[in-house]
Order: C-alpha cells, then structure tokens, then sequence
C-alpha cells in the first residue's frame, strides 16, 4: 500500500485552518514524504481540493524515475522546480499560496512573489513537518528495521573484539558503518561517533586516528539508514575491567535513561520527559554535566519533531518515534551517553534498538 | 599558518560596497571558512572595522572545541548563535547589519529583526561563497590531497580486480569508499555513483544491487573529503573487450573532455568553457545527449561556484578549482562521462585528478 496519498489528504486536512488554497512544498524531505520521490530536486504542489490541481516538478534527470515512484500526480518536468510550480500557481486558479517560511530564504520568497504574479503568499511553516513527527505504518516497520540492523552491527562488532586497545577511533567507527552496510543499511544516519577516554566527555566527537586504550571509556554513537529512515543508539563501554567512577557514571546515566523511557506516553509532556530523566542526574549532584536535551523525533531526518528537552513545549502522541538519551560528561576523564530509539505507542512504548544496556567490558 | 584572519579580512573589503558595518556569517560552510570551525552549529558576526567587534558563537557542546579552532575571536556559547549574535548587535554599535538573504529563511528573518532591535538589516548575498570560490594556497594543498586520496583509491579498486561481473554497483560502491577512507578520506564526497549497463546512462545513478555484466559500461562518478575539502572524478571502464559503439562513445567524450580542460584559463568566461566542450559533442551530433553543465567549483562544498554552463556569466579566476565532467548518455545502452577536478592558475591549469583517461577493459 502506496502510503503518499493518505499523507496528501491528512495535509489537505490542514490546509483551510492555514488559510491557503494550496502549500507549496519544498524540503526536499518534506516533497520525499508526500510523494515517495528519493531524487535530489523536486517540489511539491498541494491544493487543498485534492489531486487534480496539485503538481509534482522534478528536473530532466528524474524523467524515468518519477515516472516509477510519483505515478499518481500531474508531473512538471523543469530544472527550477519551486519557480515552475510558483509560475503555475495562478494558472490553477489558485489565489492564496502557502509557503514554508521556516523554509523558504528572503531571497527565494522574491523569486516565488515574482513567479506567481497576482497570488498572494502566507507564511505557512511546519504542516508537514508536524504530520510526520507521527509515523504511520509503513514509517514505524521502517524505522524498526533500520535500528535491528543497527543492533546487529553493533553486536557483530562486539563479537568479532572489534572494540579493542590499539585499533584507532576511525577504524572502530569504519568497522562498524561497515557491518551495518552488510546488514542492509544505505549507509550510516551520522557521522559515527567513537570517543575513547577523555574524548568521551565531548558530547559530539567526530572520530581520531586516536587509539582506543584499555581503562577508556567507549562512548559509540551510530544510527543506520533503511529505506530513507534513520536509527539513532548510543552504548558506552569500557575496555577492560571497569573502575569505580566508570561504574558509578554507567549506573547512574542507565538509571536516568530507564527514568525517561518510562516517562514516554501519549500525552505526556515533552518537558516533563525531560524533567523525569533530568532530575535523576540532578540528584546525584551532576545535573550541570548533562549538558544537552533529553532526545528528539527521529525519521527521514535523523532530528526532526518532536524534541525532547527541558523548554520543550508540547506533549507527545501516539505514534511518535523518539530518542532517549541522557548524558553525564566529566571534562579531561570520559563521559557516558545510553541513548535509545522508541515508538510511543497507545498500547504502550515499544524499544526499537535493543542493544544490551548494561556495561559491557571488551 | 592560519588563513581565518585573512579571509576575514578579504571579506571585510566587501563590506563598504555592501553598505553595511557588519555581516551576520549563518551558512556553516561559511563559518568554517572564515574562522576553521569544524563543528556543527555556530554563527559569525564579522564587523567591517577589524576583529574588536567580531563575535564567534558556538554552544556548550563545543566550548573546548572551538576554543582550539576559533583562538582568535571573542566567542560567545549560546544554543541559538544566529540570535544570539545579532542580539548583541546594537550594542557593539552596529547600525547596518549585512545578512545572507540567500541563506536565511523568512521565519529566520524576522526573528533576527526581532532581535536585533533597532538594527537595519540590509540584503547581503553570496559574499562568502564568492570569496570561497578563488581557493588559497591551503585549500588548494587540501584539494591536491584528496583528488590524490581519490587516484589512489581507484588504481587500488582496478589493481585489485574490483570492478567484475557478478559484483553488485552496491558492492563496488563501497569497496571504492573504503579503500578511500584507507587512503585517509574522512568520507565519500557525496553517494558514489557506480552505474553499470544500461543505467550508465542515467546520470545520477544511486547504486543498486544490480550485478555488474560483461559487456557493461561501468561509469564510477566519486570523490573523497579530507580537511573538509572535496574531490570530484568520473571514469567509464567497460567489462571485457569495448564493444565499437562503446569505444566511439568514449573517444567522442574524451575528446570533449579535453577541449573543456583546454579551454580553461584565468579570464575565460565560464559559458565559452563549457562551448570548448560542448561544440566536440554537437559537431558528432550527439549535443542533446550531454544534458547537463559542463562543471562546477569544488572545495567545502562538493558543488559550488563558479558554474560552467551554456548559460553561465563570469569568467574564471586564478585560483579557482572547477570539475571538467562532459558526458553522453544513449538511453538504454549506456552512457559515458569523464570528470576531472583541476586548478586554474596564472601559469597555467594544474589537473588534480591524475587517473588514467583512455578507456579501460577490466
């Protein structure tokens, strides 16, 4: 089942209350989630009365494959894709065209006034956006597979003594995007992140020609892409046996994890999300080295809506697709992220990366 | 020697012109150029009258970071850096406040209006980027670095065997990526295409699971990133003895290759470059079969300025790096494209891309 239609009319749906008798679209990632189209230049056409005055455009090099993925709209063949539809906007009787002011750049706004002369233009950011921080069906198969491979390379990883003293932060990470090509990935969602010893007290460290050292902290960061759909996991380890602090900083970020996955529900305050994991750090007294937000939505993007963090506005719903993720960073020593990817769901949270949580010492 | 300071003072000449005393720095790629932060969220306040009234901003994560990139500008941590500079506009005396409209997005707009109160914010375009797109002598080191990453990649792939039926475009994809990355890439410059048979003809071509078969033409378009720098090469091999057809096609596309590398010159306007080209494919008669620009500048970005277009204004410049990549595409057969990454100097084009050019049988 072709979901793009159905993801059409729910944006349809919100098209009168923005005061617009169309959107043009023009994230790519946006255009990708109404039509299926993965090329790189394409816009998007949606009038609120249904399919037969929207309009797909893509450029000459997309002929064949927009034939295949985007069957079920009028398609424009035209290099400036977002001007070609403006161009088309009065022609459709169109008179009042959204546009995605989140989006759009000053300057691209006066070529889309200049374009679809006599329509006016309304600022209309987020709708689809909003529609895709819940995931249908097809989404959340998706996004489980896309973390299963994760958790299947990082269990390869571990298997095969590839997290070893000696082998540098660059060959780990390599490794490890590797095993998740082999298990089906298109490639990895983010630059991987292998911090060893005091590397893992930077929140975002891109990997080193650095050895790992036995006695480092191991903090990995890695998601794959399925099908357009990213996973999100983080797992520290330690290499040889661990010492006090380590354990101590492990148990405490696992528990303030544990704190904020069972927090996730529809309905529940993103702040409050925020708040459940947070206050265990801040009791231990470390609430100043948990130093980012909770987590965010994951999908097509691998940060997108909702987010989870302390001035978060907004409550979650059934059907969001989240991280859990909190952090305690001790500069100069090491750092512990335990990060998840969970479906909020109405029966229930469903973990989509498995990966063992405990401190495992490689 | 860092080059930040010079840049900055390069741009800084354009200010005047520009008629503003400051320039809100927002598209990342332009941050890092100006100042050689690697991170993943920051913004530059770059004041016409020197460093004094220059801010950098960054957040928390990257505090030690940019401490070691960034020594040279007074740095301000804030998670929102394009606001928090512009707050601190009027009282670093600013009047007329330069943005990049060709960047900032209309929602973005008003909240820098907002903001930055009392501040006229005055259109500022593409300043950087034309700086950016004259390379100095580092850039240039790092370009001739990675295109050799690249060289070195490829003869390994051919030395080895790797490009053989019964391989995937997948499988030969990432073995190319990989030996890149040995080479010390930090990455693929963009998705490798490995195009095989029939979909060498398709430009843009993301690798499939389809095996490679004798007979095929096998168009590998790929690059490697080092210090942040792209290369850009594309070679066509055929599997087995060229057929007559394949071997026209490719000498028909050599030919043009080298009249556009020819053609290139401090001074030459950038459409009279991409004709040099063009004019060998349409005297064969195959001019609507080359689809697509002649090329492009690379450094930061994989694509950027100056463009080499039928349509294209300018000349080009000491100093430039820009891709040579003339291709002909016979649907449903196959299609060749030849591409090289070269240097545009004063005492003459240095290509930095040295693979072999006559067609290979692997």
């Amino acid at each position: 089942m072709r979901p793009f239609g159905a993801r059409r009319d729910r944006l349809r749906a919100l098209l009168g209350a923005a005061g617009v008798d169309a959107l043009l679209v023009t994230a790519l990632v946006d255009v990708r989630y109404l039509t299926g189209f993965t090329g790189s230049n394409a816009a998007l056409l949606v009038a609120a009365d249904g399919e037969a005055r929207s309009r797909f455009c893509t450029d000459g090099r997309y002929v064949t494959q927009s034939a295949e993925e985007v069957p079920d709209l009028e398609t424009v063949v035209d290099r400036g894709s977002v001007l070609a539809l403006a161009r088309r906007a009065p022609g459709l009787g169109i008179t009042r065209l959204g546009f995605e002011s989140d989006v759009v750049t000053v300057d691209g706004l006066t070529a889309v006034d200049a374009a679809s002369e006599g329509v006016e233009l309304v600022r209309a950011p987020g709708l689809t956006p909003g529609l895709r921080a819940v995931k249908d069906d097809v989404e959340i198969a998706a996004l489980r597979t896309a973390c299963a491979v994760a958790d299947a390379a990082l269990a390869d990883l571990v298997a095969a003594g590839g997290i070893a003293a000696g082998r540098t932060e660059r060959e780990v990470a390599l490794d490890l995007e590797n095993r998740m090509r082999g298990h089906g990935a298109s490639g990895p969602a983010f630059e991987t992140i292998m911090a060893a010893g005091a590397h893992s007290a930077i929140p975002h460290h891109s990997p080193t020609d650095a050895p790992l050292r036995r006695g480092d902290l191991v903090k990995i960061d890695f998601g794959a892409i399925v099908d357009g759909y990213h996973s999100d996991t983080t797992r520290t380890f330690v290499l040889g046996p661990a010492a006090g602090w380590q354990r101590d900083l492990h148990d405490l970020v696992a528990r303030a994890q544990r704190a904020g996955c069972a927090a996730l529900a529809p309905g529940a305050a993103v702040a409050a999300v925020d708040a459940a994991a947070r206050d265990v750090v801040v009791a231990a007294g470390q609430g100043e080295r948990f130093v980012h937000g909770l987590g965010h939505g994951v999908g097509l993007e691998i940060h997108e809506a909702p987010w989870l963090s302390s001035g978060g506005a907004g409550e979650l719903a059934a059907g969001m697709v989240v991280t859990v993720e909190p952090g305690v960073y001790l500069e100069g020593r090491g750092g512990v992220r335990i990060e998840d990817t969970l479906a909020v769901l109405d029966g229930g949270t469903e973990p989509l990366t498995l990966a063992p949580h405990e401190l495992v010492e490689v």
